[in-house]
Formats: C-alpha cells, sequence, structure tokens
C-alpha cells in the first residue's frame, strides 16, 4: 500500500466528500483484504446482501462526519 | 453517478436535514449497488425485517448528527 | 410525510430531549416502513427481542448525542 | 414515563457519568419494552450472552461520550 | 460497585488512555454481568470469535475517543 | 503489552492517520486476544467474510475519527 491514496480530506464539495467517504470504507477492507480476487468475490455475495448494504451505508456515514468537519461543512 | 445529488448540507429546518439524512443513507446503498431492480428487490424484504428497519435508523442517526452540526443544530 | 414532526431540536430538559431522541429513532424507520399495520406488527415481535431493544437503545443513544449538543448540554 | 428521571447530565465525577450512562442505556430499552416482566425474562437470557453484553456496552460508550462532553470531562 | 475505578479520565500518554478504553469496555459488561465466574466463561468462548473480538474492539475505540477529548488528544 | 507501541495521535499525512487507524483498531483485538497464533487463525477465516471486514472497517472509521481531529484534520 506505498501509494499516495489519501492526499487532503479537503473535497470542493459536500458531494465529492461524500465520495470521498465511500473511498474511505472501501480502503479498509482492502488494506485489510489485499487480494483482488477475493474482494471481487465478496462483492458479488455482499451486493445481493441488504444488511450488508446497510452495513457499508453505516461506514460511509461515519467517515463521511470526519470529512464534513475537515471541510467545515462546506459552509 | 454523476448527476449533483448533494449541493449542500444546509437546510431551511430540522425536519428537512432529518429527511436529507435519508437520502444520504440511501445513497450509500445506490452506490454500492447501483441496480434499482436489485434494490427494489432488496427493499421488498428488508422492510418486512425489523432488525433491518433498526440499523437503516442507526445510519439516519449518524447522518442526521452530521447534518445537524452543520446547520449549527437550526438554532 | 407532509406534516411537521421536528418544529425544533431545543427541549426545556434532558429528559425531554430523550424522549425526543426515542422519537427521531421511530420516524426513521416510519419513513421507511410507512405501513402502521406492518410496523405494529414487526414491533410485537422485536419487543420480546432483546437484542432488537439493545439495538433500539444505541440508535436512541446517537440522536440523544445530537440532541444534548444542540441544547448544549441543559447548561 | 412521568416520573422526573433525568434532572441532569451533570455529575460529580465521571465514575458517576459512567453509571448515568448505564442508566440511559436501560431507559431506552425500558421506554421500547415497559413490561418490567418481559425485560426481567430477557435480561436473565442476555447476561449470560457475551454478543448482548459487548452490544449493551457499545451503548454505555455512546451515553458516556455525551455525558463527558456535558461534563466537559471532568476537567 | 461501590469501589472507586475511575478517579479520572485524565492519562498521561496516549497508550495509556487507549488502556483505559479498554478497561472501560470491560466495566460495563461488568456492571450488567457481575458474576466473576459467568464473565470468565463467557470470555473463554468470545476470545476465539473474531466477530466478538471485532465488535469489542469497536466499543474501546467509542471510549478512546471520549478519552482522547478528554486530554486534548495528547498534543 | 509493556512496549510503547503509541508514542503520539499526531501523523505527518492523512493517509498516516489513517494508517494509524488500522494499527490501533488492531490492538484492541491484540489487547483482548494476546495469542498470536488464535489471531492468526482466526485471521484466516475473517478475511474471506464480508461481514466480518466490514465491521472492521467501521472500527477503523471511528479511530480515524479521532485520529483526525487529532490532528486538525491535515488543515
Amino acid at each position: 500500500m506505498s501509494e499516495n491514496w489519501l492526499p487532503s480530506l479537503k473535497t470542493d464539495t459536500a458531494q465529492a466528500g461524500f465520495e470521498l467517504a465511500v473511498k474511505l470504507s472501501r480502503m479498509a477492507v482492502k488494506i485489510t483484504q489485499p487480494s483482488d480476487e477475493v474482494r471481487t468475490r465478496l462483492r458479488a455475495a455482499y451486493e445481493q446482501d441488504s444488511e450488508q448494504l446497510i452495513a457499508t451505508s453505516h461506514v460511509v456515514a461515519v467517515h463521511f462526519q470526519t470529512i464534513a468537519a475537515a471541510n467545515n461543512w462546506w459552509r
């Protein structure tokens, strides 16, 4: 994981901040399970599982809270 | 997801902020599972499952926290 | 959901704030599952399920955090 | 639930604040399931279930965050 | 639970704060299930269960957030 | 656990802060289950379980919130 994938928490818009939150939620999974092949296989299953989709949405919400604060809520 | 669906976190009222929190909780699911057909099918099931309804309510609560702070709690 | 059910986050007391947190946790469920009949049926089951009661208590705790901040912790 | 069970979030010590957090986590359950008889029955089961004990501990942690902020972290 | 187990949220270092967070996560369990014998039995099981270990880690994270704020993040 | 594994919450970059969040989420597990052998065995299973990967991502998100605040969001 040597690449620079998180240069900043600043985003131009709230929507870009939300998309960054989605990215952060995925990066933590990628760090724990680095195999693209395994993640792709798991994704095919959990995309059809509403419990896991809600759990993913929850993680995004926590990251969005962090990013929104970092951007002073784009006021 | 090229459309502009989140122009701002500002809302006129606390209730509009709550409704925006519901929207954000759904958008994270939509980004992860973009198929309208699959989401509609999943929705039919989880709407009848109190555990998942509570989990959804939890995600809304986290987003509402963010939005309330963004609006200085509509004081 | 056209009625005005959340005029403000301000409450006179901490206890009234807690009761508002309970209301918010239920409103998110109501928005996702608008049928009174279905919610009543689900309620009969989850009221007897300690896991779901704890999950509900969790959602209330998150909303209470928001409401307490909005009221400057009733200091 | 007409009694006054939450006069304030202020406590003299951090430990008293923690005990108040435990109380709040239980009050949300009590509001959702008011029957003492049902709660006592459920309690006998979940006291033996580590998953539910951890879930309860989680709710206490969220309330303790609120109460600690209300008390300016007892600095 | 009459002993004084939480004199303060202040710690000298971030690491000591993390260890206090672990302690708080356990104290909430202890208050709900005071029997040492039962907790020891449960512990033998959940120590082998990754889901419960992650759930425990989650509770620690919430308490660490509180303790870090109380210590002004040890800046 | 006598070694010094958390000298500070300060990091040079947001990405380093994220990696510290991953470390903290693992340390809480390590404190609860100190056996390297058991953790390695559990890891082989949960790395293949999307529910647990999402739960891990959630814990990372909570710690990242703490670390981001400690670093004033790397502004």
